[in-house]
């Protein structure tokens, strides 16, 4: 009997043009060395205030840098990208469903969770609307009634505000940032250390 | 007889680890696609007043991080690194002697940009210390005197602030960034993306 690994740790924002990179790989490349994921949604805002950072796009000259590092990161690692018209965006709605929907059913908040970055990295939908991730939920299969009232109350306010805590006592300064064995990666360009971990490379 | 095409142009501080990394590897891979590099050291300080950005290691959180992800990024790639005592410290001794150097013999120039960046990052020299910078340039086959007083001189003072201003203008924000036929690549971590382009990848 193989003995079982730790899972990896996945945090990211929903509104981070990394985070959805490494959501579509982090999956396959977790499983190729017999891993399984947590996602852990969190707000940058809330990150930054406690690093003093600035989301990306802000900063002079590296703003406009980042916006073609984006798409061309997208397009070297072959996933579909289309710069949202809405950017930065507030993604506590869709961080809220993610937590409700994951007590409940881990295989629907996955689905939901990809479903949310694609809506807004390859459709260009507005996910800080609650109507649309109410809609995303429901094509994943969850009761759009009680997930728009579960999504206001306090219960869910409260523990989004814990978890992102929890990150930022972890170390998460960005998104995406990904724990394997206690040890850090942050970007989605360290995925190729990352599976160089995983595949037991010494470095 | 094939066309000439454009050189690299390397832009660095030679305070920057990320910067040594690229600077171990960026030759040879030009090299492979029949291109030279410029190299361009500048102030990461000037930069940042450009852009409010701080030292990557005295951001919290990130500070912490960025230093593992030096030394885990130097294994990574096969290259010998130290993390430096004395961090991050001014450059601008070692960058005004290089462009002297270079003004009278690029090779020259080269290998004194190389001896700098190893003393920091392998030897654990103080690279903002005169004497050292002199004696580096020295090894490789400089003029004691004669650069012991360009240094200090006016017309390298102003030379270095045009490298810098000039830079700023070109859109530079961190160290490396590494331009190719106008299209920008920042960070050690884009030389895989860099490869694909001189390659012809289509991405």
């Amino acid at each position: 009997m193989s003995e079982t690994k730790a899972p990896l740790e996945f945090y990211f924002d929903f509104s981070s043009p990394y985070g959805y990179l490494a959501s579509e790989r982090i999956d396959e490349l977790a499983a190729k060395y017999g891993r399984k994921v947590k996602w852990r949604p969190v707000l940058l805002g809330a990150v930054f205030k406690a690093t003093g950072a600035a989301p990306l796009t802000t900063v002079p000259l590296k703003g406009e840098y980042s916006k073609l590092d984006f798409a061309r990161s997208a397009r070297f690692m072959g996933i579909p990208y289309q710069p949202p018209s809405r950017f930065p965006l507030p993604t506590q709605v869709a961080a809220r469903a993610y937590y409700w929907l994951h007590d409940r059913d881990c295989a629907m908040a996955r689905a939901f969770a990809h479903a949310v970055y694609r809506a807004l990295f390859v459709d260009d939908r507005d996910i800080s609307d609650l109507d649309v991730v109410l809609d995303l939920a429901v094509d994943v299969g969850a009761d759009r009634a009680a997930l728009a009232e579960a999504v206001e109350s306090p219960e869910i306010k409260e523990r989004l505000k814990a978890e992102v805590a929890a990150a930022i006592d972890r170390g998460v300064f960005g998104s995406p940032y990904i724990v394997c064995d206690g040890e850090p990666f942050m970007g989605a360009d360290r995925l190729p250390q990352l599976e160089a971990r995983l595949a037991g490379q010494e470095f």
